[in-house]
């Protein structure tokens, strides 16, 4: 392979590849750790939800009849009947012209369909309630079945569950859920001039910075990562190595070595290994080119590039969306799952035609500054607020055009 | 209190009380742990990063002046002295006229200053390499220091970490760190209504969803929920089980109890414990205005809207941004840090002066389309992706005006 990137693939191309790879397997989660996981099937609402027609307001339950036309200037006169307690079941039937007090959650009697706000109301005493605004039916109640309806899919399969779909779930008695499981990430740093980040570097060598990135990347993305520290660039402890962590983990990233350079180990590793193959040797984006992709058995193995600041973006682009995707998630290669800001470019950028660039750029006065600076210094990722995409087939973007800038972290 | 709010404050004033309690205490902890963490010290560099000058490609190092005006037309030809390892110190000097193998992450030896990438030389033997492209001093090298300066600060006191962070502090040899700690927080619900997740309840009762949801919400913000479970709408019990969760954790989010009508309980149990004071009963939020913030000794303890979609806007809005406030991150609480996106409301929306807004909406064909339905309607969460915040002093939004949609989730 040395001297070509004979598997290059465009960015779509190992987008593909990655959608290939199978999602995880399915586990029972209790309710409470399931925030950010996937649904592994429809989650079907056992009853109506509310499971009967309920107050959004403390008030007075009326048929909307009743109260039909009130104003101020022409208020409704009605007979209160009493005040419900919130939970209790309602035996009461309201008759016409009757109220009853309600407070918000409570359960209309039968005869009601409306609430007046208590702040539209008054207590002429002996009983008499005013009613100073209209009311149609429906006013300030949740219908029984409006949040779900008994035996229909409350959430599809696919969905992300956020704070508000554990709410929903809760609701419907979903103690615990299936979902997706989370992938386990074996971390493996290549590198002979790399050093643990405890010990102190001498000239020529510097710390495992890639460890530690990836790791904080997986976690976002919701992977376990296992950390396999450093191995030689050496075939044979890079084939153990990685043998040993595709055992135990569904996803194994490799960082260094994947330059088509003097060390080009890692596809050696990998294809090393039974029923592997590697899918991608290079990726037309910039930073991230050496990016090697291979299956083995069904399992991603990554090469990740070895400078850090490519291999960050790579994980950015390619490499969290695929984590996402093993979980479940079905549009997770979708750049409408990126968080974006439009704004507009401080000033000219260049781009070879070929390969989507990712430029670094930073937030300031309403424009996005490209960070200046060699690509590998990590500093460029730190003052970076976000990435600008140029595709493939641009060879640029002028100073002053909108640009949507992806929000990192 | 009955029948006011007394104390109802302007989100600012809100804000402002909320930004008078203490950031929580510091730890220790292994970088690995330190994604989202807030930084509690500068981080200063113990040494220059890089410690070298570098190479940013595999190439040949060369001193500028000796490619200076090289091209495909008119090459440069330089003396190779050899091949560099990466990993070794280099003792070389790189006279005039010579140039040296180097690959990425290399040192340059001295006399070198700009390394010409491969792509851009010749091997003819005998130890001559062509130059075709004509270089400058710092071309592909990163310079020592570039990335930190020994003795300086490399990240600031009240830095989120992110994953590139994380990739700094590994470079400088920062194997653990000191972060503010993450907020313990207790949560409680009452409400005579409400039984648990795991129950069926009859006509009248709901399940408890604010203790899931806002345990999710409490997560994403990076604390650490302890559920308190249902407590029964009686003061002396309550008061039992407040005092427990504010002796037990860093912040207390009571829901339910606050809305000022029957049930006005937390008030009270917030007051009769010791060092006890209510700064707030009720904020000019909508939806959330029944909003309780109280303080027993130094800590919080908010009362929370029972109406569980307005419980969750109420954490979305102040909640969440308090909890990375107590963590350390100095602008919490600035709608800069809310992703938001610009689009334009597909409909009118009216809006009572005097309070903000928070109205929430669905993005679909480039429109923002408010989410129809009664506010208390758990769906009504689940179909929307954003919030628009009316200000306080509009009547409300024209269609197509450009809003600023802030993204859930």
């Amino acid at each position: 392979m040395k001297g070509g990137f004979f598997q290059v693939k465009s960015p779509a191309e190992f987008v593909g590849l990655l959608q290939d790879f199978p999602v995880l397997e399915v586990e029972t989660v209790a309710l409470a750790l399931a925030h950010g996981r996937v649904l592994a099937a429809d989650a079907v609402a056992p009853h109506d939800l509310p499971l009967v027609n309920r107050s959004c307001m403390d008030g007075f339950a009326v048929s909307a009849r009743d109260a039909f036309g009130a104003s101020e200037a022409n208020p409704a006169y009605l007979d209160k009947v009493g005040d419900l307690s919130i939970d209790e079941p309602v035996d009461l039937v309201l008759e016409p012209g009757q109220c009853v007090g309600i407070v918000t959650g409570g359960t209309l009697p039968l005869g009601a369909d409306a609430v007046v706000m208590v702040e539209h109301t008054g207590d002429l005493g002996a009983g008499t309630i005013e009613i100073r605004k209209s009311s149609a039916p429906g006013d300030n109640v949740m219908l029984r079945g409006e949040d779900a309806v008994a035996g229909t899919t409350a959430l599809p399969a696919g969905t992300v569950l956020r704070p508000q779909e554990i709410g929903l779930l809760a609701a419907l008695g979903f103690a615990e859920i299936a979902v997706y499981c989370r992938p386990r990430c074996g971390i493996i740093s290549t590198g002979d001039e790399l050093v643990p980040v405890t010990e102190t570097p001498r000239p020529g060598q510097v710390r495992d910075v890639n460890s530690h990135a990836l790791a904080a990347l997986i976690n976002a993305a919701g992977g376990t990562p296992s950390l396999y520290g450093l191995i030689p660039d050496r075939e044979e402890e890079l084939i153990v190595a990685v043998a040993q962590a595709v055992d135990e983990n569904d996803v194994v990233f490799i960082s260094g070595g994947s330059s088509v350079g003097l060390r080009d180990l890692t596809q050696t590793a990998i294809q090393a290994l039974p029923d592997s193959e590697v899918l991608a040797h290079g990726v037309a984006v910039s930073p991230g080119k050496p990016t090697i992709l291979a299956r083995v058995g069904a399992k991603a193995v990554w090469g990740l590039p070895g400078q850090v600041t490519s291999a960050q973006v790579v994980m950015l682009v390619f490499g969290c969306p695929f984590l996402r995707h093993v979980q479940g998630e079905p549009q997770a290669f979708s750049p409408a799952r990126r968080r974006t800001i439009a704004t507009r470019l401080a000033r000219n950028l260049h781009s070879k035609p070929g390969r989507e660039d990712y430029v670094r750029v930073r937030l300031e006065a309403d424009q996005a500054h490209p960070v200046l600076g060699k690509s590998g210094l990590l500093r460029t990722m730190i003052l970076a607020d976000g990435l600008v995409c140029i595709p493939a087939d641009s060879e640029g973007l002028e100073a002053g055009a909108v640009v949507q800038v992806w929000l990192l972290g």
